[in-house]
């Protein structure tokens, strides 16, 4: 590749910059990045690539533009881009839903232009360049979305880049991968921001000093929600129809678990208690997470 | 101290049992444990103490008891251990909920034996001696429970006792202890039960293969959702009042949360995410979690 233009360089995007450097996949590569205090931490940090302030320059001549900033701000970047692309470039970007930024891109994207979208499940609950690093996507799964119109000669180039990255890559529709990821990641991040507010409220009513004692459960959660507040804003906008459903199940099914509390149901609730375990078998079998115990962090 | 006897010698149980050695508390330190597969791992390991096969032989001019099994076993275990019991042992116990081991215990134990109940707030979501390690206590809060009747000598005693295995101590009424672990711990846990069980439900439905993308959230929780059923229920069965008071609060926040993303109330979700950061940086500053991102476990 000659050419790769990022654009957003938070923890993703400047991941993405250090690992394609690293391996020499483009010979050059553009930074387009808005916020001041970012530009100066990749300036600080002497991160590989060309920081551009005009997206003209970024973008013409470019083989992969990768959209590595929030999905509220898709709209607004293709609308400035439009006149400089052209239908040699191939634009992805790498946000956590996908649907409803499809029909943003396919509203406002000039036509005959290649977007294929991509989604590395990979991240932290800490955002910006200076977080960033190398091994970001070493073999962590990438979705690669493909839809009726996807042109198959890029749909190989997107896969052959993501697996030159350390990427393992699978192909689905955005149907399915917003719904598997509302409930793989949208739902858990939620109930993490939601146990946290209640943990709050409880705080403010009985005036306890409860966070001292969240070595016991709540301190892991609250890692969880600790995450960018704009990037969870737009998945749940942009998902809501499947997180919403994702909130019945879990609600329904704590419901359930309440009942069986209060009537201390032994069989029901013991049921339930030892069912659950047999996911986390089958996630450390697929290697999603190490076997080994987790005593806190020192 | 003389004498000690530790009932049950699992995860915390073997814990004790390493650092009460390591510190030479106890001239004598005896184990019961009545899981044969317990005792040939504590035997595999070459633990240090005496296990002893009859309670008689553990409990007669024993200073300090603790009982480190499940809640739902302590009546039994009163029963069979109070006729040797004398007014110069100290029992405590490492339950996590108060309020409900507080009435079996004056119901069920022999008047004048002194009862003063602990609750380390440390562990993991795996289980057995092999698990246990010498510095499960250091640094880690030891809530000691002191109702109108608890005996000031004792108490003292108790206090020193968790200090020299390094915890830091702090005395508060059952009541008070069982309200702020509701939210802390005890829902937690019952949030990540939930959610991997509504995985699974999704999955059954849907039949998509959801795990192999649960690097994205869901991981973290069937973590937690892992750990000890038996141990689980008896405290979600014990602190149901608080446990079930604290779901209502949960659901409450999750239907508002459910609110602002279908009507995508762009002001009131960015206020609640916003919001519990502030949790995050508490619990960094009051050391109950490191300040340093989390990318998964490798």
């Amino acid at each position: 590749m000659k050419k790769i233009l990022i654009i957003g360089c938070g923890l993703l995007g400047s991941s993405l910059l250090r690992k394609i450097s690293k391996k020499k996949i483009a010979k050059q590569i553009f930074v387009y990045e808005k916020s001041k205090s970012n530009i100066s931490k990749i300036k600080k940090l002497k991160l590989p690539g060309k920081i551009v302030r005009s997206l003209k320059d970024g973008v013409i001549n470019s083989d992969l533009i990768i959209f590595c900033v929030p999905m509220s701000e898709y709209k607004k970047l293709i609308l400035k881009i439009n006149r400089f692309l052209s239908n040699n470039t191939l634009i992805t970007d790498i946000g956590s839903s996908k649907i409803e930024s499809s029909k943003i891109i396919r509203k406002f994207l000039k036509k005959r232009i290649h977007w294929i979208s991509s989604h590395p499940i990979t991240g932290s609950e800490v955002s910006g360049p200076e977080h960033g690093k190398e091994n970001m996507f070493e073999n962590k799964w990438s979705i690669i979305i493909k839809d009726k119109k996807t042109n198959l000669t890029y749909l190989k180039f997107l896969n052959t880049f993501w697996k030159k990255l350390g990427s393992k890559t699978v192909v689905m529709d955005s149907e399915k991968h917003d719904k598997i990821f509302s409930i793989t990641s949208h739902l858990p991040h939620l109930i993490a921001y939601n146990l946290v507010k209640s943990a709050q409220d409880f705080e403010k009513k009985q005036k306890y000093d409860l966070i001292k004692y969240s070595a016991g459960g709540l301190r892991d959660f609250s890692r969880i929600a600790a995450s960018n507040e704009i990037m969870w804003r737009d998945i749940f906008f942009n998902n809501k129809k499947n997180v919403s459903r994702a909130i019945d199940i879990f609600i329904k099914n704590l419901n359930s678990f309440k009942k069986d509390i209060n009537s201390k149901n032994n069989k029901s609730i013991l049921k339930k208690l030892i069912q659950t375990k047999k996911v986390r078998s089958r996630i450390i079998k697929l290697k999603q997470d190490v076997n080994k115990p987790d005593f806190g962090r020192d």
